[in-house]
């Protein structure tokens, strides 16, 4: 048997060595566009960061490893430019003297990843503007950031604010650069909601980063003189750059399986069965290149993440040595580490949710990392989106710091069960005080959707609040009378929780009262009062914390694409 | 409606306030032995280690607070000394005074705890002896410590090495104490495996900590010259200490319950059905002193921990308000920070799933906390229980640190969602350099079982390493020369597994091969490419480094309650 894999990276890499694990006698062979397989590539960005400071951290496997434990045969430098399906061979270009040969296999596995998209702007090719792909593309990033430090030159414009594009605004910020971050919507991060990017946008500004949201870059104009390019703005505005990182997003490359005539899904993904199979059987695709169904929304989905990848390097090698297993739809679960904040998510968001078509609602909570008593505890925000019939969790993101990663990954695997928020509120998980609360922030989510979905409790959110003040309404605000006078939502009457029993004469009883509190637990339990004494009230979801985080983030770059409180999709 | 609840702290605490939000008009009436309710119990090691340094920090609910909050009638040092059921009153002495009252009630629910062991042994009412359980038990250690550490009497001696114990010995190691450790069996931490522990010893002698295994305490000897009491052992030690701590267990706190003639369970323990309802339907019980059954297991269990008592609390209240949740059975999740090493556990431990009677199998995985290629990780090792059959998973214990807590946090939701092996594999969990690798720990340890279970590879253990060497059995160990020369199994020999190709000819192809590598993934690789060409073979599960620990650890101390490399029940 002789399997050709094209791309040694990631979930080529994977299925190459599970192959040889099942199969001490196939032939296997790997081509590689790069020079590098197997490469660390979540970890380049650090590199240029030089938060990994050794270069061959980056390359841990090469191809003199890779034959010397799995007999496998490494390409690097080559490309595989055509498909003969009826022949069953590959063409393959040697870069390196543009020598063409064909190889010929039983299965081919194709792992070509997916390549940063770069649109067709004015301009898009100076040699000043930077996608980060390949190992190649960091040592060059690299090398011209190390000469514009030393050259006091440090204008760095990062475009778009997903993965790739905030690892880059950090450590090129870490470099010493003034980082200017563009993001075209008016918010970061697409695992994210606006909500729960509000406060991630705060947190940027408070670290430095010069964040435009709502910015179209419309061209590029070099500034030779300064050996600088202009990114240019649709509003006018133009921004110079010694170094421009283009981080928009990617795509599936996917020409080669194209050509092959081979069946095609969304953003020309490649379409496979659950053992990988691509519609030829004799040919399997894994990693960013494939289309996927979401495990959540059971839709078709693109997910360009390590984990996935991975994984179905392997399902893919287990059908080739006709073991059946199937590859499970994955969930988007997902983290980025900026600075010290955490960000992650797994499941749907709420705009995925509705764009799925799905019944979904939502609660936000905030919890401390761990036990505030002891040292070193820092708050959490938590979105957790769930069915409103079953109490299914559909989704859930976190913005935080320590102990972020562990919670989604709670989450993750909650979702991955089907489990509700009842579920939730039942999960045993370990407690000590330096780790977490003898109520976890998960259980804290079970138990804030079991309140609303038991109907203890109603909830408004902060998209309703400048509504509600403009009808007049009856608004509750139970902090304290400093917490209060720092900053609360306009015609909210204070009336602190300890004091509301002997204040209740204040409240009109034939109002619903909208309540408020910092972060949403006290208000709860003014509701919880005001309910046993006959009151109509309902619980500001998020609590002044969250409705003050989007007010303030509309308020800083207010235009048209965001008005304040109301997020534009 | 009038609840009574005698208890003020986690159980008791939570049952009150959410009592008190599901009914506004309820008469609640709390009753607390200490002065102190609602206080931080799993905290108090921390304050006399002065890493929590605020007293306030400790008692962050105050009788005053509740009531202002909660309108709840919380009375401190009273202790309820009678219950009668028919005539529905609790006898309440007030410690102050001496003066004893009753006070009726519509429901009582118990929430007393558990109190520490003490046992009957001659010189055991030493002052210099103290348990840990409440806040005035921490003053007067705290008191004590400070007192000694200023005149420079740092003998400490901590008995028993399970969670307090432990927090104890790191807590007095902070405070500058040279702290004795005794363990009366054969390993710290009872949520762990005998295996498992042995890394934790191994630890606690790098810290400093002087750990006595197989020690048993049969006195105590004053010595008022030095002011110190000396601790007997049965092999005729004696350990002088100016503070001994006793932290050997704690048992339920149910004389009242007993007296009253409430049906009791395993050790005395309270039985309760789902609703925390005792035998009496207006008397519910929670906490510490009550039985459950393990999740996992099905059996009757005391679980002391407060996340169980925390939900608890919620279920007896829902209970008295009508509404009708049930207690989900707990797993015993739980983690310890000693120093700087995490120790964590949920489901069943080896020991446990073989008193219960169940099949169980084990893989034993050692991870990174995240990609090794970006700074700081470190290894953690895994042991997973297993059902051989259905591949279920019964239990985790994890030993290390960074990200230890996330991945028993893992285990334990994929425990309660009777997740397989298979299962785990499929876990799609977050990814990025700084906080895992694209396979997760979780994800690993899924595979390993899976490779078993699907007959991929055959696995030996640590504990049969030495027959197999007086066997002279074909043992053979892949790891590089460097790695063989610093330590091996007797009678190994070493062909590097990159050369293993080229040397097979050196074995013996007609005998079985047991294959170790330094932690079990390269010897997988080896069993791989062995089996493939036609090998018998078998994989040390833990590989080196497992066997090295545990044989070092019975080495440490050589006695013959542990010999060499056979645990000890």
């Amino acid at each position: 048997m002789k399997v050709v894999i094209i791309g040694g990276v990631a979930g080529g890499a994977t299925a190459a060595a599970r192959l040889r694990r099942l199969n001490e006698q196939a032939e296997i062979v790997v081509i590689e566009r790069t020079g590098y397989v197997s490469y660390a590539n979540c970890g380049l960005p650090y590199y240029i960061g030089e938060t990994i400071q050794d270069e061959g951290k980056l390359t841990l496997q090469t191809p003199e490893s890779f034959r010397a434990r799995f007999d496998i045969d490494v390409r690097v430098r080559q490309e595989a430019v055509r498909i003969d399906r009826a022949a069953k061979t590959v063409a393959i270009r040697r870069l390196d003297d543009g020598g063409l040969y064909e190889e010929s296999y039983d299965y081919l596995i194709l792992s070509p990843g997916a390549k940063a998209v770069v649109p067709s702007l004015p301009g898009i090719d100076d040699a000043r503007i930077d996608t980060l792909r390949t190992v190649e593309d960091t040592f060059a990033i690299k090398k011209r950031a190390d000469e514009l430090v030393e050259a006091g030159k440090t204008n760095a414009v990062v475009i778009g604010g997903g993965f790739i594009g905030l690892e880059m605004a950090e450590n090129l910020a870490h470099r010493g650069f003034s980082v200017t971050l563009l993001q075209r919507g008016n918010h970061v991060m697409p695992t994210l909601d606006y909500d729960m990017a509000c406060e991630v946008h705060a947190y940027l500004r408070s670290r430095g980063i010069d964040l435009r949201l709502g910015f179209d870059v419309v061209g590029f104009a070099p500034d030779d003189e300064r050996d600088e390019v202009r990114v240019l703005g649709g509003n006018g505005e133009s921004i110079p750059a010694s170094l421009a990182i283009l981080a928009i997003g990617v795509a599936p490359e996917t020409h080669l399986a194209e050509e092959a005539g081979l069946e095609l899904g969304i953003r020309k993904s490649i379409v496979v069965d659950a053992q990988m199979r691509t519609s030829d059987p004799s040919i399997f695709a894994v990693g960013d290149a494939v289309q996927v169904k979401h495990f959540v929304s059971d839709d078709d989905a693109l997910i360009s993440l390590a984990g996935p990848a991975n994984k179905q390097g392997r399902v893919a090698a287990d059908a080739i040595c006709g073991r059946n297993r199937s590859f499970a739809a994955p969930q988007g679960s997902s983290v980025l580490k900026v600075f010290d904040m955490t960000i992650a998510a797994t499941g749907l968001s709420e705009t995925a949710a509705q764009r799925a078509g799905l019944a979904c609602d939502k609660a936000f909570t905030s919890s401390p990392s761990h036990a505030t008593y002891y040292p070193g505890a820092r708050g959490m925000s938590v979105k957790t989106l769930f069915d409103p019939e079953s109490g299914r969790i559909l989704g859930a993101q976190i913005v935080g710091f320590e102990g972020v990663d562990k919670r989604i990954d709670v989450f993750a695997t909650a979702i991955r069960a089907h489990m509700t928020a009842a579920d939730l509120e039942d999960l045993d998980l370990a407690y000590a005080p330096p780790y977490s609360s003898a109520k976890d922030p998960v259980n804290m989510a079970g138990f804030v959707i079991e309140n609303l979905r038991c109907g203890l409790v109603k909830q408004h959110h902060w998209h309703d609040v400048d509504a509600l003040t403009a009808q007049g309404a009856q608004l509750l605000d139970v902090r304290t009378a400093k917490e209060y006078a720092e900053g609360h939502i306009d015609g909210s009457v204070n009336i602190p929780l300890d004091d509301l029993r002997e204040r209740l004469g204040e409240l009109d009883a034939g109002r619903p009262v909208f309540v408020n509190c910092h972060s949403g637990l006290r208000s709860y339990v003014a509701c919880r009062m005001l309910a046993g004494r006959g009151f109509d009230c309902s619980n500001l979801a998020g609590g002044w914390r969250l409705y003050a985080t989007v007010a303030k983030d509309a308020a800083f770059d207010a235009r048209p694409t965001h008005p304040c409180g109301a997020p534009v999709a």
